[in-house]
């Protein structure tokens, strides 16, 4: 269904700025309503935000980019193996892919009719190899690299959201209180558009990406002001 | 290959063990030496690492679970699907399947023996074009969810490691010396482990961890020193 993939790819720094933001909004928000309840200082809880922005931002991006080169390495020294063993051991590798039809119940001649097809171009026949016997599909070189910084540059974005309002009071109860109002109608909002670029259900996927969000913040809240208090 | 799988199996729970511990050394670590080049008082500090050990655990444990529930949801729906249009549009199911073959090279009369031989047994042709035209595999049943749980404890025990300096001193600096020391340590050793179990090269793999957690934290450690100062 090339259509369907087209759409994906168009969509895809918008996924990523999505869920980079609703992931950002999440912690951030759920680390200064824990603070809130045992620290009054509001300085405090925005240099701790702001730590932590950086620190959930760099962890989410660098992390992502080096997973990213990690898997292109990984396809490319699977692509070299896959050469390999087509040309030095092209029986075996012939009578697995005979396995892989054998178990969707073909018939041992349609088995060899479509291996000998397939052998012919030993291009598409490693392809065939990467993508239905590893289940391998070759990484875009840079996307996975845009998609990480995406994310964690959207992952700054949506962490500054919920630590706004404690620059504007001195009052952490204050901050926590617009803060919670402003961040819980933002998770929805962005729960909606990441379940709408994610393809899931419009209602239930912005709901998930709220509940979360609440949830880690009344945790946090409740366990801050348990071991302060 | 079977073998492989089978491996990977056996080791999930550990491999989410490894991934959620060295997570969790890295955020709440970062977000700590970054409060203490702000805040002296070492009290402050674990309130803030405890909060955001919850935050990041709920978000990720939470959100995990979610996700696979999402994606458990999303496979039935399509295999709902697919079970429908094989039985009221078989021939275009059929050409799908025929484009399939075509895209690799093989003859017309292979891809109609292919396609008649497929379509015998209807529960092996869904199998088919879940598998290779739509690429989604059955999810296991309780694998995302326990999976999700794993990771999001396994990120509170890692994140406790950088934190526990802070209990015993009440200097932050002497904290984040001791803090620095054990956690880059433990992001080596981990991201070693983490490395092995996701069948990635071991130094490099190990290195990735470790640069990550620390460029983190000493990004976190600049900024907040230049905000507060």
């Amino acid at each position: 269904m090339p259509h369907v993939e087209e759409h994906l790819k168009s969509s895809d720094f918008i996924t990523d700025v999505v869920i980079g933001m609703s992931d950002g909004l999440t912690v951030p928000f759920a680390l200064a309503a824990g603070m809130s309840s045992a620290i009054a200082d509001t300085g405090i809880i925005t240099t701790a935000g702001i730590a932590e922005i950086i620190a959930g931002s760099i962890a989410m991006g660098l992390g992502g980019f080096l997973a990213g080169k990690t898997e292109q390495e990984h396809y490319a020294s699977e692509l070299k193996r896959e050469y390999r063993e087509v040309e030095e051991v092209p029986e075996t590798e012939k009578e697995e892919i005979k396995e892989i039809f054998a178990a969707y119940g073909l018939s041992a001649s349609s088995q060899t009719l479509i291996v000998e097809e397939l052998s012919k171009d030993k291009d598409k026949w490693v392809e065939f190899m990467m993508r239905y016997e590893l289940g391998l599909e070759e990484p875009h070189a840079n996307r996975a690299t845009r998609s990480a910084l995406t994310i964690g540059l959207s992952y700054v974005v949506g962490g500054i959201i919920p630590l706004l309002p404690y620059f504007f009071t001195h009052s952490a109860a204050n901050g926590l209180k617009v803060s919670a109002s402003v961040t819980i109608l933002c998770l929805f909002v962005f729960g909606f558009f990441k379940a709408k670029v994610t393809g899931q259900p419009l209602l239930s996927g912005a709901l998930k990406v709220t509940i979360t969000g609440a949830l880690a913040a009344a945790a946090a809240y409740l366990v801050a002001h348990w071991i302060s208090g």
